[in-house]
């Protein structure tokens, strides 16, 4: 049982003092790496791991081709005015290679999983001497884990696996006793920009939790456009997370008077507070007729789009 | 190219006298059939058909396994007050024998027609002597059918197929010429109830137009008890059509703390005047959510819910 620290109860700089000092002393004199999505879990765990090591802390970006426009970019050169160097290392290939035929959620995380850990990350982590990694599992990553819910990718000493083991290093995970709201509460005492401390939640499988079955790289440029108009639209909103889900199922539609057997988009804006219940957005009907307009326009192939209206639970933040 | 009478320029009265006329001059001593779904079209011409030829018109409802709750009864039960006989024929196990493993919508809709007019219906009308086929098809049904979006099961003629030559027997279309509305002001002029002429449009493969996918009588089931509270809970919201539609995709759920992979109803409810452009109405967010959470409750196996909110182009009012 891990003992939780509500954001309320939470004194961030004593916290990010004690989180420093653990790091300090675990690590001692070694090399750690850390793996930046650019998500507010692992950007706070960059900022303490880098507060703790300095330059003894590598951070890399793993480019697996399945993140959203430009999200390399903007993590890198937002890392950079902070004075933390991170490396992209290209690894779509890898990542399309392991998700070929891929249907079914659980596999697909798990291929995703094998393929960040055993061929990339693994590799990368052995190549450059560390022995510790900085992980941003948070509570509710475990609470779902746990459960039986979803499989989180970063979660392997709650699931009884040994990572030293598995992996040939320790992790180390100084959120685990926060929920999204505590971290959001530190990252911005570490100095971190509203951009990336507000940040909408991001799941680790990316875009790959956005597309029902089969994911390829024509799929997650389908999905990548639409999570471009979602984002730009809902970001005034203040709602907690918000999605472009492409669908496997066709539906019939028409252009320029001809049937078409095309695709569809789900949108889902959630209310929440820390993601373990979450209800949909009272959008305004104006708003949702131009999100569905938009994603028609612009998404080549997309004949429908509907709103997510039931609650978590029994539905699930994402849908994959 | 067949005339277009709009329900601006109908006149009701002249328009059935018509009619009637015609298809007796047409029928003259001989006998005539009709089958009744209970929609609003073929209501419109039992109602026109037994003014023509009274008991000389054989009306049959044809439980197919993929109509709405109650339904044969509902209609056999209406019809009878109005001095109409309708005789009821169970077809089921037909029908759900001619859809076993057929995933594709134009597949579905000939496996219907193929069951209903050479199994059922051609077997019925052959024992009954008729030689007269009356049927419900209007203008919009023609519309689709030439521009290749939807093939409609009652459109023979317009498809160059000679029905005399491929089932034996003359199809009598007298609603051809009008739309939606037009044939609701023909039905209100003979007498029907509002609950009839008011009706919401339904589709020729009923149930089953509103399955993505193969179609069982497990997934009719779910279908029909979704379409039940979204036709209730709709019914005053004076919209031109709703539905609901049971999706193939399967998403993450969770119910009592486990992970359930289950399953998605769509809720579509539409706007138009006659069904050849349509919005999703602009229904209130309270409204939304009761019909996500009855949906929820009530449906053994639903832990999604979405609701359309794309225009007509480019989809269509059925997804399937």
């Amino acid at each position: 049982m891990i003992p939780e620290i509500t954001a309320q109860n939470l004194n961030s700089d004593q916290f990010i003092n004690e989180k420093v000092t653990e790091i300090k002393d675990t690590v001692e004199s070694g090399i750690a790496i850390n793996a930046l999505s650019g998500g507010v879990d692992s950007s706070t765990v960059t900022m303490i791991g880098h507060r703790a090591l300095g330059s003894r802390l590598k951070t890399v970006f793993i480019e697996n081709g399945i993140m959203r426009t430009g999200e390399s970019e903007q993590v890198v050169g937002l890392f950079q005015k902070l004075g933390v160097t991170v490396e992209v290392v290209d690894a779509k290939k890898e990542f399309f290679a392991a998700l070929k035929g891929v249907s079914d959620p659980e596999e697909k995380r798990e291929a995703i999983t094998q393929t960040f850990y055993k061929n990339v990350f693994g590799r990368i982590v052995k190549e450059s001497g560390a022995k510790f990694l900085l992980q941003g599992t948070i509570l509710t990553d475990v609470d779902e884990t746990v459960a039986g819910i979803k499989r989180q990718h970063n979660v392997f000493e709650q699931l009884g696996i040994d990572p030293q083991e598995a992996f040939g290093y320790r992790i180390l995970e100084p959120l685990i006793q926060l929920r999204k709201d505590g971290v959001r509460k530190v990252g911005k005492a570490l100095g971190l920009p509203a951009e990336v401390f507000e940040r909408i939640p991001f799941p680790g499988p990316a875009l790959a939790a956005r597309v029902i079955a089969e994911v390829t790289p024509e799929r997650i440029q389908t999905v990548r456009q639409a999570t471009g108009i979602v984002e730009r639209l809902l970001k005034g909103t203040g709602a907690f997370q918000y999605m472009a889900i492409l669908h496997e199922d066709r539906v019939t539609g028409m252009r320029e008077g001809k049937r078409e057997f095309g695709q569809q988009i789900e949108v889902r804006c959630w209310d929440s507070v820390d993601a373990r219940t979450a209800t949909p957005t009272g959008l305004s009907f104006e708003l949702l007729t131009k999100l569905a307009n938009e994603i028609i326009a612009e998404v080549p192939g997309i004949v429908s789009v509907t709103y997510n209206i039931a609650p978590k639970p029994p539905s699930t933040i994402e849908a994959v």
